[in-house]
């Protein structure tokens, strides 16, 4: 008889909800957090965070098999990834993004189907809800853990592109809907000669100033408040626009890289850094997925290729563009005034 | 500078949950089925399966990256393994049993963080329902949707083992828990010597005949009613418990082992067939979350290794006992009598 088909990669994919709820819980119940101080046999482990004695084993040794924790003999440790980026007591730690992720978009995608055959969001907006963005600005509390979340969004991209991109031939910088400030703070730590900017709503100025100047780089690094829609955007060497783009329409991306246009200096740069489709739109599986939790989330937003940006920036006037990738799964498009 | 690390392994389990969802969605929708015809381009998929315009491309191109549909040029066709399990015309249809997971476990697992904690299930008995697979045999329609999920569950295994089994040193075999008997037809089409029973509760009866006979199997394929905890168990050269002891408690696998050595003649075997988790547990993730959805779905079930299984037949009496790999993911542990 022949090889029958293989269902394994149809069944890897069907399980994935679990390995996400997996790797939320862990982030939840601070578990990297607690194993960035030591490692901790099984039993340890279920104290510490109070599982139940049921899943004192499943539970850790799916985060192994996930790639998530590393066991030798009968202590589980974090990886160096998990470690860096999941341990709330480090500045890198960005679980706060997948706790929102957890908290809503996981519950918002249980109707995909609805949203891919409508066309609309499923999130707080579809039950008549206020927009949830508008909401999260409504108290500080809520306000801090959303712009928190914002920073786990970023920080990957942007600990790439203060590497990456060729900042010793630029003096200044401006971070537009710079939340609490990751993109400055990790490029200005990383240049001493730059001096940056993050621009976005007068609400936020608190919280970017008590999170750069925990980089201590507050006298470089200033806020700007303003409305990227009404309000002209700042003026520097380098204008970033990071996971902001996929957000809008369109006519709202070209209309933003058009003023991006023409608040820069001739030979100024705009970075514009997301989870980029590949152009072939067949290999970065999470620019694909983040366009479909675009839908879930946005009335008209789309994530889009490096081909897709490129031109965009050609037609807003920009020349000498390039797509350079940062992670395996996030790139940036630089384009030239 | 040193390279930092990547967040990239992070991200991707945490998108677990959007790829689960775009392959749910496409099964509910169909498309699978659609594309078995013939291929199609992005816009007559949209206009097949009635997609809104924003997720005509990327909804398809998700599919692609996921591996679970092909592009060539601008059309798109099933691969070879979707072909053969999603594709509703098809007898070894196993879609269902994703729906089943789309309709329900996707939904429980939103608090596996409290069933985690609590080590108590996370279905319909939370909300104090009744137990769901008690609701499931109340009506015909729903039991046979559910029984047809069950067969979606077998069918990679029961497809390996009627080819990688000694069959040929045996008469008769009997599916303990058979459901539609999906088991028993794979194996009865294999291997024309053989016959075999199906061993399920009463009302699974006409759902079993319908389904054997389709397969033109029904002179040696029988059902037999029965309760695997109140009866004994049929006699046969071979039993065969698969996706069964996971359900229950470590009394009641030994006890369900120990009524099929019983119910065996010397000489006679016992196939059990699972998820198996790999004995370091650390690389069958499926079998961890397999573990962690009997968790969520029943008060006492969870998975286990093949050292365990054979572990527990040694004490049930089976000698000359192995494991033998099925597919990537699911494996069978033999012990003889």
């Amino acid at each position: 008889m022949a090889t029958p088909p293989s269902a394994d990669r149809i069944e890897q994919v069907a399980f994935g909800f679990m390995a996400s709820k997996v790797l939320f819980s862990a982030i939840e119940f601070g578990l990297f957090t607690e194993l960035a101080k030591g490692a901790l046999s099984a039993e340890e482990i279920q104290h510490r965070i109070g599982l139940h004695p049921r899943s004192a084993r499943d539970f850790p040794d799916a985060l192994v098999a996930l790639g998530m924790l590393e066991r030798n003999g009968t202590l589980y440790s974090n990886t160096r990834d998990t470690d860096f980026y999941l341990d709330r007591g480090k500045p890198t730690y960005i679980g706060n993004f997948f706790q929102l992720w957890n908290a809503r978009v996981y519950g918002f995608a249980g109707s995909l189907g609805e949203g891919l055959k409508t066309g609309k969001p499923q999130n707080e907006i579809k039950s008549g809800d206020e927009d949830w963005v508008d909401a999260m600005y409504r108290t500080p509390e809520r306000l801090r853990l959303f712009l928190r979340c914002m920073t786990g969004h970023s920080l990957p991209s942007a600990i790439a592109i203060a590497q990456k991109f060729p900042w010793a031939k630029y003096q200044t910088f401006a971070d537009i809907g710079t939340a609490e400030g990751c993109f400055p703070a990790q490029v200005a730590v990383a240049h001493p000669h730059l001096r940056g900017e993050g621009f976005d709503l007068s609400a936020v100025r608190p919280f970017f100033e008590e999170y750069v100047s925990s980089f201590r780089v507050q006298d470089r690094v200033r806020f700007r408040a303003g409305d990227f829609f009404k309000d002209a955007l700042p003026s520097a060497d380098v204008l970033v626009m990071g996971m902001i783009l996929h957000d809008w329409s369109l006519d709202v991306k070209q209309a933003l890289m058009k003023k991006a246009y023409e608040a820069l200096p001739d030979g100024g740069a705009l970075i514009v850094y997301e989870h980029l489709i590949d152009d072939d739109r067949r290999k970065n599986l999470a620019g694909l997925l983040m366009s479909l939790i675009m839908l879930l989330e946005t009335q008209e937003g789309f994530d889009y290729t490096g081909a897709d940006c490129c031109a965009w920036m050609r037609k807003a006037g920009f020349k000498e563009i390039r797509v350079e990738q940062l992670t395996g799964i996030e790139s940036m498009v630089v384009g030239i005034k």
